[in-house]
C-alpha cells in the first residue's frame, strides 16, 4: 500500500498533505472519513457521499460481523459491492466495540469473549477472527485488533493493554499477509497518556512493520491538552513514510489540532450524529437548528456553502422538518455536515501545499471558535 | 386552469391521457401524486422526487396550517418557495384532515370548531379560510371544504354533508375568486354510495362551476364493488373537459379499476407508507423484503426496474438496512415505490394512446394480483 507525502511534514511534528493509494482509488491526506457503522453512512447514499467530497468511509467490523453477518457480505462479493460504494474502505478491528459495545466476557492472551448486543449470542474475537473478517469485508485498509483500556485506568492496565496490543498486532500482521496492491493493515498505538508508553507501543509496531499507524486509547475523557500531548509523544516515533490516523476524532478544532501534529486520516460519527439531532456545523460554529430563533430565517444552512441543501432550502424549512421530525431535515443536515468536515479538510491540504496551513488554521479557529453562531449547547 | 384529454375517454366512463396546464408546468395524466404531508414527501427530496417521475404533488393545508404555520410559508413566497419543488402543488382543504385527525369540536353551517391534535389549541375552519390559507400557500391546484361524512354514516347523515358541502362549495369558489392563470380550484362530489346523492352532489357543483372534481368520501371501508359503482354514479355527471381526481388512492389495482372508469388524478400516502416499513411495490405483487428470506437475495429489490434503488442495491443490502432500523432502508424502499406509481401511471397514458388500455391493464393486474411475490402481510 503506497503513501507519499506531497507537501509539509518537514518534520514529525509537522501538518502534511499526502496521498494514499488504495485498491479503490486514491485518497487525499488530510481525510476525513465518514463512519458507516453498519454497511451505510447513516441516511446518506453512496452517489451523495461522492457529492459531499467523501474520498474514503469507515465501517465497523463488530457490527457487520454480527448483522448481517460475514456469510451474507462475503456472499455478495465483500462490502464494496454489499453496500454500492466503489471508494476506499477502513474497517476497524471491531476491538473498540467488543470493550465499549458487547457485554464484554473475559480478555485473555488468545482473544476476547463477548456477548453480542443485539441477542446476547456469545462470541470468542481472535486477533487472526478480526483479520478473517476483514479479509471477507474485502476492506482497502484493515486495523488490528487492539485492547483499549478504559480512560481511566492506572499505568498498569495500560502497561498490560500495550503488551497485549504488541502480541496481537504481531498475530494479526501474520494472519493478513500480503494482501495485495492497494490494501493494507494498519497497527494501532495505545499508552494512554504516558509518553513512555506510547514510544513503548509505537516502536514495537514499526518494528513489526505496518502500511499505516493509528493513535488509540484517546479522545476519551483525558482533556485537550493530556491528548495533543500523548498524540505528539506517539508521532515522534512513527515513520514519515507511513499514514497516521487519529481514530475517532471529528470536531473540527481537535481535528485541525491533530492535523497540525502530522496526522493524516479522521473519522468520527459527529457529523452524522449532530445532523440527525438537527444541528448543522458551519465556520462560525455549530447551529442549532432546531431552535425557535430559526422559525423565519430564510438564509442558508451556511451563507457561503454549495452543498445541495444550502442551495436548496431554507434554515426555517429545515427547521420546520426537525420539528416536525421529518426525515428529510436530518437528511438536509447530515448532508449538510458532511460537506462542511470535507470541506475543512480540503482547505487544510490547500493550506499545506501552499505552506500557509498555521495562517489558515488561526484564522480558521478563530472563526469557528468566537463565531456569532457558536452555540455550546450542541 | 386549461385541461385537454388527448386520447380516450370516449364515453364518460372510459379511461383517457390528459394534459393539465398549471402556473407550474404541464401535467400528464392519468397522474399519480406523492403526498407531502407536512412540506416534504416523506424522506425524499425535490430532486428525487423528478427522478421518480413526480409531475405533481399533493400537500396538506391542515399540518401546514398549523405548522410551521401560514405565515412562516407566506414569508418564505409560499410552499413551492419554501419546501424548494418548482413543480405543481395540489393542496387539500384541511377538511378530511379537521374530520378525522383532530379533536373535532363542533360543525356549523359557517364552519369547523376543532382542536390541533399537535398541542390542542382551538381552531374555527371556515370555507373562506380554507381558501386563503391554500392561496397563502400558492397552490396549483386548492381543494374546496367539504363534509366527509364516515363510513357508517346513515343516509341523512350523508344527505346533510351533501348539502352542506355545496354550500360550502359556493362560499369557497367566490372567495378564491380568478387565481390566475394555471391556477384552479376543484369542487369535491359527495355522496356516499347512494348514486342519486352523487348525482345531486356532482350536478351542483357542476352548476357553480370548477376547474375540476374530485370524487371525495370513497375507500373508506364500503368495499370495493360499492366504491367502483359509486365512482361511475359520479363520473356520469362530470363534463367531459374537466379533470377528474379520486383523492386518496394508491393501490395498483384500485388505481387502475378507477382509471377505467375515466378518473385522471390519484394521491396516497401508500408507496411512502409501505417503503417506510420495508416493503416493496413490484408488478408481480408487494415483496415484504425485511422478511429473512430475502437475507441473500442479491437481486434487485424489482427485477427490470432502473430506478436508483434497483440499480445499485439488492434486496439483501436493503432487508439488512431495515432489520438494522437504518434510515437508508427506508429511502430505498420509498424511492423504487414511486418509481413504481409512476411507472403505472405512465404504462397507463401510453396503453391509452395506444387504444390498448384494456389489455394492459388485463395483463397487469393479471401479474399483480397472482404474482409469485404478492403477500397479503403487506
Amino acid at each position: 500500500m503506497r503513501f507519499r507525502v506531497v507537501a509539509g511534514g518537514s518534520g514529525p511534528g509537522d501538518a502534511r498533505a499526502g496521498v494514499l493509494e488504495t485498491a479503490h482509488g486514491e485518497v487525499r491526506t488530510p481525510v476525513f472519513m465518514p463512519v458507516g457503522t453498519q454497511g451505510t453512512v447513516k441516511g446518506v447514499t453512496p452517489r451523495e457521499l461522492r457529492e459531499v467530497g467523501a474520498e474514503m468511509i469507515l465501517a465497523n467490523t463488530y457490527h457487520l460481523y454480527l448483522r448481517p453477518g460475514t456469510e451474507v457480505i462475503g456472499s455478495a462479493g465483500g462490502l464494496h459491492a454489499f453496500m454500492g460504494w466503489d471508494g476506499p474502505i477502513l474497517t476497524d478491528s471491531g476491538g473498540y466495540q467488543v470493550f465499549s459495545l458487547a457485554a464484554l466476557r473475559r480478555v485473555t492472551d488468545e482473544g476476547v469473549l463477548f456477548r453480542s448486543h443485539l441477542d446476547g449470542s456469545e462470541h470468542f474475537l481472535t486477533p487472526e477472527e478480526a483479520m478473517e473478517v476483514q479479509l471477507v469485508l474485502g476492506s482497502d485498509v484493515m486495523m488490528v485488533l487492539d485492547e483499549c483500556p478504559p480512560s481511566d485506568a492506572g499505568r498498569g492496565a495500560v502497561e498490560e493493554a500495550v503488551a497485549r496490543t504488541t502480541a496481537w498486532a504481531e498475530r494479526c500482521r501474520a494472519r493478513a499477509g500480503e494482501s495485495g496492491p492497494g490494501r493494507g493493515v494498519f497497527g494501532i498505538v495505545q499508552g494512554g497518556v504516558y509518553p513512555d508508553l506510547r514510544r513503548e507501543s509505537a516502536r514495537a509496531l514499526v518494528s513489526i512493520g505496518f502500511d499505516g499507524y493509528a493513535i488509540g486509547g484517546l479522545g476519551l475523557g483525558e482533556g485537550r491538552g493530556a491528548m495533543l500531548e500523548a498524540v505528539e509523544a506517539t508521532v515522534a516515533w512513527l515513520p514519515p513514510d507511513r499514514p497516521r490516523y487519529f481514530m475517532g476524532l471529528g470536531t473540527p478544532a481537535e481535528m485541525i489540532a491533530v492535523m497540525a501534529r502530522g496526522v493524516d486520516m479522521f473519522d468520527c460519527v459527529l457529523p452524522t450524529r449532530l445532523g440527525r439531532h438537527g444541528t448543522v456545523m458551519t465556520r462560525h460554529g455549530y447551529v442549532v437548528v432546531r431552535n425557535a430563533r430559526y422559525a423565519k430565517d430564510f438564509g442558508p444552512l451556511e451563507e457561503g456553502c454549495d452543498c445541495y441543501a444550502c442551495r436548496n432550502f431554507s434554515r426555517a424549512y429545515v427547521r420546520h422538518l426537525v420539528a416536525a421530525r421529518e426525515i428529510l431535515g436530518l437528511r438536509l443536515c447530515t448532508h449538510h455536515n458532511l460537506t462542511f468536515l470535507h470541506r475543512v479538510t480540503k482547505e487544510a491540504r490547500e493550506a499545506i501545499s501552499a505552506g500557509g496551513f498555521a495562517d489558515w488554521s488561526a484564522k480558521f479557529l478563530a472563526g469557528f471558535e468566537h463565531g456569532p453562531e457558536n452555540s455550546r449547547s450542541a
